[in-house]
């Protein structure tokens, strides 16, 4: 019993996912970014216009935060969502952010303009069920050792609820090598593209763990076809109460955007960020 | 911020989980068993008097079952946990099953003697939170690729909402090899029971996920010093609709019985099941 | 093309390779103990004689080392295999010691009575064929991550060259878990018990990486059908020159001897060495 | 005890290894190509033409191949080497081939202008040494399951002696996933570079082991900042004697050429493969 509905045998062209004015599967690459957790509403709505100047398509932020420890921070919930939501209306972006239970789908579906099941999650079918069926688009994770097939199985969960509106992320699997967090599992881009219709985004923030692999990575996912990349950037990396390793400063984000550029016309891509010009002001 | 209130630090003696008049983490050996999901309850009623006469401590079978694929029986669901409650009233055994929703946990510990938290939900925090809350015993599943100071931080969740009463059980991590399905990780046996107070028992069924590795796997778990086993027995694994595979016939179980008492006196373990005298007559 | 003379099928009975007087693949089991690395004369005759009076049947110990890093203590090389010649005289053991240049295979097999092909040599196919044709029975470890299958095609090098000599060891495979240095694939044993007709030990010291832990994977090795056990012993662990932190001590080997009698008998097997007294009177 | 003359640390700028009129590690990418093995003296003389014309800068092909089976074909050994040698001569382009055994160092050195030691030997320290004193430059591909800091320390054994002119090879690792034969690790590019002076190449065909994926993952190596490209061509995949399945045919390969071309220069990477106008006519 394997995936239908996302197959491409099933549907040869690619699915293009709108959000609002934003297309995520087309001919442009989707740059997503933003800090890993909302952790305080004026530091979020300062960097999410500075994203927005920089170009970047839609923000992505975390109010309910899946964490190893039950003693770290745990995410504001409402009231991050509530910032979110401040900072949609603020600079026009759609918001990305991850549900973790069921009971609260309908409410994130309210704020979120894509909903997103985090790795931890991904085989939490109920919860995929639950996404699906709001209708909103769904970025879905793939789990820290999900193999590519669990992964569209996973897709099809939602997809099989009547919601097409699927964006893939990679973002790492766990191998043995320890000098990443994960091993970023470029493959998955033109495996996910052959057997599927759907896009695929790419994580590196997660996947590296560490900053200062990021645009070597995010060039790399580019340079393999993925159709758009979710960065982590944070006002002030070394203060984040979540994952500050992994997060760009605004500075190197808007370098990386500019870096970035070259390598996505060089694969046939636009990039509507204009982060090109951008990059050469001092903006913050 | 590591575990705190799970460590053998914390509190040097062993936990021992009190299930009925069941004991898991004492001198004794606890033997659960049953088919992987309840699918009819005729049959389920009669395997469950077969495993009462084997002398089995306690009965397993899942309601809700998580499945890879959308199109995978998904369980009986409210149909699953009559017959599991109507199975505990007739042999007076406890009951483990599985809950995968937030909003199903108070329903479940209605039922359940154990409520057991699936290896995919292993860092469903909220899940762990509520299961927590129930006051019910938790078996808490190892997940695919859960590291053993992630399994401990997810009990941590647990008995940090007051419950301690919680089972760890070893069922098999993912890794390159595909002979098995999983890679039953022998070592973590005596990993949690240095590190942690609590109990640990081991499920060669899914390890496996071949019923001819299961007695040998089961064996070398009691010699490693497991408190238990889960092992699934099913009146005809060829008709299962789940994990038939890894299934063992009630013929093959009661002769594993048998086989087990010798090796857990070897390492000093009782075995209450009658199993050494029981196998040696027909049952069923 | 898959592997033949190695094949169960090919051969249904086991192999039972004899070195010496002893017997590997039997009734009994096995025991070969040592040092890791053959580091001082002095010391390596006195520890031999003390194993000897243990009830071990075979002695270990490398003259060659294969090591990360080519600081590290690289072994005595001839001066090692004259350390070890000599201890097998004088205790009338025989000698399990490890080749890694194919230039030294005729050297080795001059001096050891069972050739060792390590982990990290698996795959070094032109060392398997010399091995192979030096007519002395063979330890082959399996390597780091190689799969069953390979492993048993490495065997096939061997078994091609006319030599069925061979005894498979396991010792762990490398998995995303750090809290042992690797992850002992306990599955194996019945794996290959299951496929092929050759005998298999298990090396828990090399597994681990942690003495703390080789009792109870040596105790689960035996109890899941390993024909014997390679077990590191070091008379000094803290002074060893190599993996000192997975050694026993000669007492604590001697109380797992002791521990592993009943284990042995619990699943059908005869423990030559004479362990269980011993172990009451202290001897060193 | 680490790797030290490997480090960046150690020396701060980038090696840059020279093989006749070839440099890698430069401002130019560097594409190694030619089939997995050298199998037929007319074929191969005729693709290395061909290769020659395209703007490869150097050509592989295997005289001795490590092969899981004892089996499966296992190379023309000194009549490869000829033939190697001949298609060196005729187009001038230096050769890179595999030894195996530490008694052919000497004569493999005597033929090949890059001596590679494959996957399965990156842990044959003594064939490590004997490489590294040869005095002549050593790929040095990365073992299937060796950490970025082994990988080094394999490095090291060879600096060590002396020689400094060492290519490092991505070429994937083993991990749970199934789909692709190994898992590229991309991330080891930036890794390396940050960790080590020595230049990066990558395998993306042994990676993928699916030739319909290496055009994407070479053009992501090279956007993560890889120094070369290592790639197999056969004029008939579907006859090759190895690893038909990954390898691109010769007009494949030249398409993808002219795709890397602007991914190298969105780097900052020139290209010397005349790939970019000779794509345009038809060669073969």
């Amino acid at each position: 019993m394997g995936y239908k509905l996302v197959s491409r045998k099933e549907k040869p062209d690619n699915t293009v996912v709108k959000v609002g004015n934003v297309i995520v599967g087309g001919d442009c690459l989707t740059v997503i970014a933003g800090p890993c957790a909302v952790e305080d509403r004026e530091q979020y709505i300062q960097v999410a216009g500075y994203l927005k100047k920089l170009g970047v398509q839609m923000l992505r932020g975390g109010a309910f935060k899946p964490r190893t420890s039950p003693y770290a921070f745990q995410g504001l919930a409402k009231e991050g969502l509530d910032i979110l939501a401040e900072a949609g209306r603020v600079t026009g972006l759609p918001i990305v952010t991850e549900v973790m239970d069921t009971r609260d789908v309908e409410a994130v579906a309210g704020y979120a303009d894509v909903i997103q099941i985090g790795s931890r999650n991904m085989q939490n079918f109920i919860l995929l069920k639950e996404a699906g069926r709001t209708g909103k688009p769904v970025m879905l994770k793939r789990g820290l050792s999900a193999t590519i097939e669990e992964w569209l199985m996973a897709a099809e969960y939602i997809m099989a609820e009547g919601n097409s509106d699927i964006i893939m992320c990679e973002r790492g699997i766990r191998t043995f090598e320890t000098h990443t967090r994960n091993t970023l599992d470029i493959s998955a881009i033109p495996a996910v593209k052959h057997l599927s219709h759907l896009p695929v985004i790419v994580d590196p923030s997660h996947a590296a763990g560490r900053w200062g692999m990021v645009a070597p990575l995010a060039k790399a996912s580019v340079a393999a076809g993925a159709d758009g990349l979710l960065i982590e950037v944070h006002p002030c990396p070394n203060e984040a109460l979540c994952d500050g390793g992994q997060s760009l400063t605004p500075g190197n984000f808007a370098q990386l955007l500019g870096e970035l550029v070259p390598v996505a016309e060089a694969v046939g891509r636009k990039c509507k960020c204009e982060a090109k010009h951008l990059v050469k002001k001092s903006i913050i």
